[in-house]
């Protein structure tokens, strides 16, 4: 069964059936659920290969950070992972978005003092992406909406996304695949989906996301994988012009993996000079399984 | 009936029965919907006296403002007031919360080209103010957690809460009525749940929020009264300096009305300086009816 084969069809929101919450086959929440209420809890978008949730480690690794932050009790791993794979039963690519939430909690911003968590597990499909997209690379445009700024928000995956859907709003074209995002002092931090890398000098960049932004799990991984192939990585403060003179750019995310960046507004780029080991290394590290 | 008495008791969540979604009385919401998933929507939170939602057309005015903002379509006035009256009946004194969502979506933060939005009204306790307030003032601290800018999401209120929750989450003691945030760039802005008026040479200051925060129906309403009563009021762009300068401070909100404050952090405040006609004015029409 893969993604876009029933019992997702073209359906765009989770299958019946295939949703958990708090363990139990409902598709349901209370709506005093302070995840509804102030967005306040973190999620995971999960890409499944085989019926095997990717890059698990790091999603686990982003979701506690983000839980300590938060002061969200984390679940016991465990747990998660044999719900996952319980709804990833026989897919052979799809995506499970898990969300934490704080859980239930009277009116008021007020944190209850012992909070008793929402988990919420859902599959959707694999999302198609642009043809040809691997080869010839994505077209990406500039948006107006800008990120704010909070330490204490940057880099963690929390629920609070008004800003990415502001900037997602800005177009209704399918040809643009994805927008970049920057903060209020013009500096380039992300897409609205994505983290963003940008070649130059034969070593790659990306943004630092100490004010604002989300820390991809793939955007670790290819600072991981970068110098093992010796390609340098370092985090830098970017401004549009440096995404103008470089060799090259680059999108990830957990469920797109790799997007090579053809065109940012009217900025052409050649795909061929990004580093072809890299890309390839990443590609297929993305989605390979990373279970215990 | 009182919002002490039964059937909310001691539970802090909407007791059942006294909570709608779409007009139904269910107390449940589609794990769909965008509310949950990017806090993609609005609330209002109204007192209700004697049955009657408070400020209504104040409380209807920023929902518009807001919906149409972010682009969910906005619904039908008399809906709206006909299901708070009738989670109102019987009530002496309450709060009706209003949340207002994009409703349904599949994955991804690119809002649906039709959304069909999702309305939850729910009925909650009023809640008991601190002992003493309206005569002694509240005493209120400084909070660490900022409040990031932007320019489109300033003013209205959406479901992005996570900084006041974050705020809110700094200090425990209940001799604490409420916290004071800053912007990124040091400029005070607001309590976690409440607009701040600073009475200083005759006038009233209250922050400007082009940048971040709420703009508050208690707060228009003093804009309002205040010149009416020979006060005049200004927006301004405010430092914790500013405050220690001043003659006094009060707080707003549609719920609580106005708090004097008689100290902030180590700071202490006489709240016999405060104009008291302006103050008793403002007691009267917080809790006013103001329905069609």
């Amino acid at each position: 069964m893969t993604a876009t084969a029933a019992p997702f069809g073209p359906v765009p929101t989770p299958a019946p059936g295939r949703v958990l919450v708090d363990g139990a086959r409902v598709a349901t929440l209370s709506i005093a659920d302070r995840g509804l209420h102030y967005g306040d809890g973190l999620f995971e978008t999960i890409a499944i290969r085989d019926g095997l949730p990717c890059l698990w480690q790091a999603h686990l690794t982003r979701l506690r950070l983000g839980a300590g932050r938060l002061a969200i009790p984390m679940p016991d791993p465990d747990l998660l992972l044999a719900e996952c794979l319980d709804l990833s039963r026989g897919i052979e690519a799809g995506v499970v978005k898990l969300i934490l939430t704080r859980g239930r909690g009277g009116r008021g911003y007020r944190p209850p003092r012992e909070p008793v968590p929402t988990r919420i597990l859902a599959l959707y499909p694999d999302p198609t992406p642009p043809p040809g997209t691997r080869e010839g690379g994505v077209a990406v445009r500039w948006c107006r909406t800008t990120l704010g700024e909070n330490p204490q928000l940057a880099g963690i995956k929390h629920l609070n996304r008004l800003e990415q859907v502001l900037a997602r709003a800005e177009w209704d074209d399918d040809a643009q695949a994805e927008g970049l995002m920057r903060d209020c002092h013009g500096r380039v931090i992300a897409g609205t989906m994505t983290n963003l890398f940008v070649y130059t000098g034969g070593r790659l960049l990306t943004p630092r996301l100490d004010g604002c932004g989300v820390a991809g799990t793939v955007r670790a991984l290819t600072m991981d994988l970068g110098p093992r192939l010796g390609i340098g990585v370092a985090e830098a403060e970017l401004r549009p012009a440096d995404l103008g003179a470089a060799d090259g750019l680059f999108l990830t995310n957990a469920v797109i993996g790799v997007w090579p960046v053809r065109s940012l507004g009217d900025w052409g780029f050649d795909v061929g000079r990004l580093p072809q080991s890299l890309m390839a290394a990443l590609g297929t590290a993305v989605h390979a399984p990373d279970i215990p």
